[in-house]
This record gives structure tokens, sequence and C-alpha cells, in this order.
């Protein structure tokens, strides 16, 4: 098996480990690229094929799409997948694409988002509808901001007019902060084993609020959250099963709310406060880029596998069984 | 070998790397779990056998100790064991268990575990008797608070007595607050070699006190420590033979306290100033939760082993070990 | 190969891993220690041969030179070695040296390190060559600090005449503080190969400016950064390809400052901001402590090789191939 399709995704966000685990599952692995990303990936030797285009929305291409088809390619989608082709636009991408594409609608909008995690019962930070509701710390985020830029912490009504000109409902969510640790869980939920797999956990390194609170007091300013990295975690054993119902219940609603539903890698973004509460504040319904800190495996893929699993390379093996067992409908939506 | 034994835990804290080691080293392997916990610990399949309680107490029933010793279990106890179960408890608990028993009392009662330190020579923080004493930042800690719950840092009497009732000698230790970053390196004391191993080294990550720092200064409120993860580190390779010497003295002073001594898995819990001094603030004497960071192995056992040693393997080891030397009196005390 | 050519380093910084690459890679393994150093070394038995002294210094002695020659030694300069035998006294040491030792008049000076910054043109804090110069938050450095001892953070000319009497262009560096996220990668770039390879990515862990943050804001005292250990970190992928670039424009700016250019292992230290501008601080023309963090390898040897690969063994890697292609000249200047 496998000699007959090709994995292949675009140069960024996850695309490394994403290659490495197609061709340790003995796939094709292409990759999509701009000339100047192909010297970077040129140097880690993973890529069977490079389909070099000029810029990115060159992928919805009539040419690059009948390149991708003709190697029989199955695409993985990241988050600079979305971002850089368009989350709209990829809705008429006419390649196979792991996962269900009803996801891209409910974690695109915040709202739906809301709806999707009030549903599934797991905890969540209180919405204002408008700033003057605002009565506590309240991250400002803009829908569909990226990598976690233009988010903004504000105290106040007050405060949020000083940040921001005026508020716009259908650009823009308010979400209560909530102190406690952040974690990024990473699971893949598999359509084959209907399981939840737990496949790593990170935190985000995050310019400039990583940084602020190295320097002295007097020295003050409002964080921003840039992910610049990440840094590999583990959770308190004890979570771990509150987490799995977590992810269970996100699962079990998606499939309600856009039959399959969820098919797959995807974060839930998380904080846990001292009284070991949980508030989910995001849902990434791809691959996250955390994965990144757990190449080539995490302990709970060494714990459940035996052998080095990264996300990447789980993709690869839940495609490869969906060949095998002749159900590339049931991971391809 | 292996065969005939099985090694045993309960469903909490560290048991998937106690079983999955335990698998490694060629044991059968049981998991005393809650129908609750059961389901999680079912997800990676480690345990050949399931011992399900209604609740904790349960362990110390007649039927489960017969149960357990009818398939020849040798019990790793971990933190939540102890407290599950209790301290006390535990010491008529009439199955074999890893380790020595007696060091029990000495690590969770916190004068006894500071005269050890003592004798032991390694640099603890200061202690206070009384609320009058504190003349400097203070950590007051419960006798028996698990996993960071009911820490307060307070700064002085007038802020003792805001946050605390009373001041209850038998329940309470007032400890200097040492300003540095904190460590905890995993040892592994092996009474078949007479040596310490260093198994691996986190960092607690801990809510809230690890979430202040990234809201703005205007919004402080007093750190809490609840820990709900770890963050896998290593130490400056020039530390570690004075960390080496603080472990191998404190094994020492074990053996004249409670002759054998502490056996196995155990950890210093430290903080380093900047002008690289040691304060040990704390000894947990059997493996700790810190350990799930580097499965499957660190560093540390590569360097040593060359291959993928996590503590519960260790564990798993010296067991293989002693069964096959028939020296099981000296690692079960 | 490898049996006629030993790998020597001093006992210190990563020596660990060195050693342990050496083996791994089929040569005799040789550890320079004091006394008390030769303790902690040997519990990992890494070093097939002990060369004890009683002070670093006599590393330059004869007898010590005569014996390292006999065993056909190639030495591995890590940071301590620099530190504990000098810089100067480095270059009449006459035992092949891993490296090019031109190297070190370009790292040790800081105003030939800016030099290099600038004219590599990557991003660089600026410099004041007067307190009174100071308009922003600025670090002052000695020059030759090790391992972060001496830094301090001052805000103006008169907080820099409250910390330090006087001031001295010869020996201090006088640097604006950049605020964002830190980031400390590891590269290898080979002579052989002719090219740059990402190796790992740390953090570093420093006393006491990573502790300051977990305690009241009203105690707030002047940080130091005095490192005491290192955390694994990955970096957002979309970053690498130019962290890559100014990787390639270090070392083919270093070939013209002092051909042929730095060889080996280095490290570019950096804070990258939240408008994601990378800023390069200092570098580190040796293997770095970080790379500790990533042993037995890191998600990006892992990437290119599909197997452990830790800095200490490509080292030897490519000592072996220079071995093995008879171009030992090429690697050892």
């Amino acid at each position: 098996m496998g000699a007959k399709y090709t994995i292949g995704t675009i140069a960024s966000h996850s695309a490394l480990q994403i290659l490495k685990g197609a061709k340790e599952e003995g796939f094709n692995s292409l990759l999509i690229a701009t000339p100047e990303r192909e010297k970077f990936y040129r140097r880690f030797k993973l890529a069977d094929d490079y389909l070099v285009v000029d810029n990115w929305k060159d992928v919805l291409s009539e040419k690059v799409q009948d390149e991708l088809n003709q190697k029989n390619t199955i695409i993985i989608p990241h988050g600079s997948f979305v971002e850089y082709v368009g989350a709209k636009e990829l809705l008429d991408f006419d390649v196979p694409m792991f996962g269900n594409k009803a996801v891209l609608e409910w974690e695109s909008d915040r709202r739906k988002e809301r709806e999707w995690f009030v549903k599934a019962g797991v905890g969540t930070p209180e919405n204002f509808n408008d700033p003057s509701e605002i009565d506590r710390l309240t991250l400002v985020k803009y829908f569909g901001a990226k990598g976690g830029k233009g988010y903004a912490l504000v105290e106040n009504e007050e405060d949020f007019y000083r940040q921001f000109k005026e508020f716009d409902p259908e650009k823009m969510q308010m979400q209560e902060y909530i102190l406690g640790t952040r974690s990024y869980p990473h699971f893949f939920y598999s359509p084959l084993d209907k399981e939840n797999e737990l496949v790593g956990i990170d935190l985000r390194y995050e310019s400039n609020a990583d940084g602020l609170p190295r320097i002295p007091t007097p020295h003050y300013m409002p964080p921003t959250y840039v992910v610049t990295g990440n840094i590999p975690i583990v959770l308190r054993e004890s979570l771990l099963p509150r987490v799995f119902d977590m992810a269970d219940s996100i699962i079990k609603t998606s499939k309600k709310l856009f039959n399959p539903g969820l098919i797959g890698p995807y974060s839930l973004e998380m904080v846990i406060t001292d009284e070991l509460k949980f508030y989910v504040f995001e849902i990434s319904a791809r691959i996250v880029g955390g994965t990144n800190a757990w190449i080539p495996g995490s302990p709970y893929t060494y714990l459940k596998y035996g052998e080095n699993i990264s996300m990447g390379r789980r993709i690869a093996m839940e495609i490869k069984r969906a060949v095998n067992e002749n159900k590339l409908d049931e991971v391809i939506i």
C-alpha cells in the first residue's frame, strides 16, 4: 500500500512532521512551496516532490489542482494552509483533503465555536456582547486572528475604547480572562477506531507576554500574544480523565452539529484554575503548531504505541489504514 | 523471570509509566481503579488486570489484599496512593510494597523531614516556630498538603493572621521563601547497586503562580501553588556533582535514621539562588509526578543506559533484578 | 575507523554528551577531570580514559599535552573549557582541537562580536558607548562574563552609576534590552557538507530572573541572570527560514573575517519581538549548555536523521567523516 498515494501539504506550520510521517508510513510526500520557502524545506530532505507556486493563492489554480490529483495527493490542512489559502476558498478546492471540511465553518466563527462548547458542556470563559458589559479582565480577539496577533487585554469599557476605535460584533470577540495555567492538549480523533487519542501537550511561548515578567515592574506595558514557539509539557495524570471527557464530548457534539463531525487532529486550548476547573477558550480543529514540540513522539504516544509517533505520523497511519481497509471516504469528507 | 510476579499500582499520578515499565520488563501489570478511572486507563491498554474498587479505602479490605497476594503482586506506591489510602493505614497493608515503609513517617511529618535535611547537611530554608518570627517572605504549608493545595505566601505576622485564623504548630510549617530557580531532580537509589541515579528533572507548573506573571501588575493577587503539570528541564552540568552530593548524603543519613533507609525513587525539591546556593525545601520519598515529563526517557537515563528508561521502568528493572538474584527482601522493607 | 582516535574534553558543561557521542561513533573517549569532578562523571561510565589534573590550568602543561597527543586526542572545547583554561592560553595549546581557534578572538570581545553581526546584516540590539546615552532599559555585561554572572539591568545614567562605580569601555558592554521571547537555537556548521544544521533550541533558565515573577510585585528587586538550567523549546516553523538565513549569513561573514570561518557547533542568542523581528544579542561559537536539553535528540535532528543525534554525537559524526575522507585539516584549524 501507500505507493500510489501522495501526502501533501504547504510549506509552513507543521509541514516538516507531516512530510516525515508520510515517509515513515510509506507514502510519497509532496510539498507546495513558494521559492523562498523551498530552500528551507530542502535542507531536511523530506519531500519527494516540490510543487513551487509564486504565491499561496495559486494553490487554488486548476493547474495546481490537476497536478495534485494526478499524483493522487491527499492534502493535510494545517493552520497556515487555511490562513494562506482562505477558509472559504478551501471549500471549492477539489483535491482530497484529510478531515471534514465542514469543521472550518465551526471553528472560524467564534460564535459558532462557542455554541459548540456550550452544547458539549465544556467549561468556557464568559463572553461579553458589548464593551459596557466588561466588568473584569477581558481578552479581545479579532475573528480569524492567527498566531495570537491582534489580541488585546482590556480592563473595562473605557480601556476598550482607548485601545479600539469601535466595537464591531461581526469581527470581535470579548472573552473573560481566566487566571490559571494554560494548557494545549493535542488530540487525534480516529473515525476508524472511533476513539480519541492524546498525542501531546504544549504551552505556547508568546511575545511579549512571556517576556514581560522578566522586566522590572515599573516598566510594565500591555501584554501581546504573538506565538513564537512552543514548550513541551505534561499534565498531572489525575487531570487527564477529565481532559478526555471534554474531548469525547466535543467529538460527540460535533457529530450532531456537522455529521460525521470532527475527524483527525485538533487541540483544546484551555486554562486550569487553582481550583482545578477547566475553561476551554478555543479549539483548533486541525493539526496545531504545538505538536512540533513533541517530534518524534510524546510520553502519551509512547505509552500507547511504544514507539515514536508524532501527530504527522499519526495522520499518515490513519490514512494508510483507510487505504488498506478501503475506507478513505471515512477520513476525507 | 517475571511471569509469576505482578506489578500493581492505583489509577492516578504516575500509574501509566509504572504499568508500561512493568510490561517492558516482562511483568504482569495490574491496576486498582475506581469505575470512573478505569475507562481512562483502558485507553492505553497497559494493564493486564484491573481490580475495580468502589472507593480507594477498599484497597485496605481483606478481599482486595487477598486478590493482590494471590496474583503475587508487588505494589508501587506513588503520591496519590499514599494520599488516597492514608499513610498510617498503609502500615497495616499486607501486600508487598516496593521501598521502605519507614520512610512514610519521615516525609509526612515536616519536622522530621527537616531533621533529616539538617543531619544530612543539605541547605534548607529557615523555619519559623511562631508567626511573630516572620521577618521575610514566608511560605505557609499544611502538613500533608498534596499537590501544592493549601500553600500560602505571607509577608509578616499581620499578614499571617489575615490569611489564617490561628497558628497550629501541629499542622503547619512556616518556611522562609527562597528566591531563585526551582528544580525538582528525580533520583533512584538502587539498594542492589548501592548507587544514586539521576532519572530526570522537571519544573512544576502551578496554578495560579505560573499564570499570574502574565497579567498586568495592577491586577496582582496572592499566588497559589496547585500543581497542574510539569515542564521538562535540565540543570547546568557543572551543578550536577553538587546535586548528587546532596542525594548521596540524604541516602546515607536515611540509613542512620531508619535503616536500611530510603529505597528506590525520590525527589529533592530545591531552589537555586543566583549565587548558586542550593536550598532543599522538601523531599518526596516516592515516585513523583514530574517523572511523567520524561517518558520514555530523559537525557540522564539515555546517557547512562543508551535507551528509553522512564522512572516506571527503572523501578521494574530493580524488581526484576531482585527477583533474579533472590534479593526481594532488599527492595521490599 | 575511529579506533585510533580519541575524543576528549574537560569535565563540565556538555562533557557527558560529548563523551556519549564519541562512543556512539566508535571513538575512544577521554575526560580531563579534577578529582572532585571525576567521581561524578564515573557514575555515567562514558569515558574510556580519565586524565586527572589538580587544577584546570594543568591542562596546559607539557605532560598533559604529551599524554593527549600520545592518545591521538581531538579536544572538543566547550564554554567551561575556554573559561577554565583561558582563551589566550588556548592559542598555545598544542593538541588538535575541533573547530577554528580564530573564532575565540571574535566571540570573546563584544565589540568584535558586534562587528560580525553588523557585517552579517543580522538585527542586533543598539549599543551605548557612554552611560549618558542610556535612554531605555539597558543590559550591562562585563566582557567575558560567564553563565550570565555579572549582568545587570539599568534604567538610565543615574541608575548605572548607582550600580557601578565607573564605566570602563574596555570591560563593559551596554546593550539595549529588547522585549520579547528569548530563543537559543543551536546550529552545527559542517565544513564538509558546507551546510548549516539546526540541532535544537532551548531557553535558559536563569536565577533569579525566572524566579522573580512568582513573588508578589511589592517585593520587586533587580533581576540577575545566572544560568542554572535549560528548557527545551521549538520555534514556530514559519520563523525557521529566517533563523537559517541569519545562520547562513553569520557563517558566510565569518569566512571573510577569519577564514575558513566558524566550524562546528554554535548558538545565536536572540529575542523575538511581537512584530516578529529578530535581535541577535550574542553568539556562542562553541557547543552551548542548552544542547543538554535535547539529549538524545531534538525534533530537528530527528526530522533530518530519523534517529537520536545530540550535538555531542553530531560533532563526533563530523570528525569520523573527516578521518575517513582524510580531511581532518578542514575541521581542526
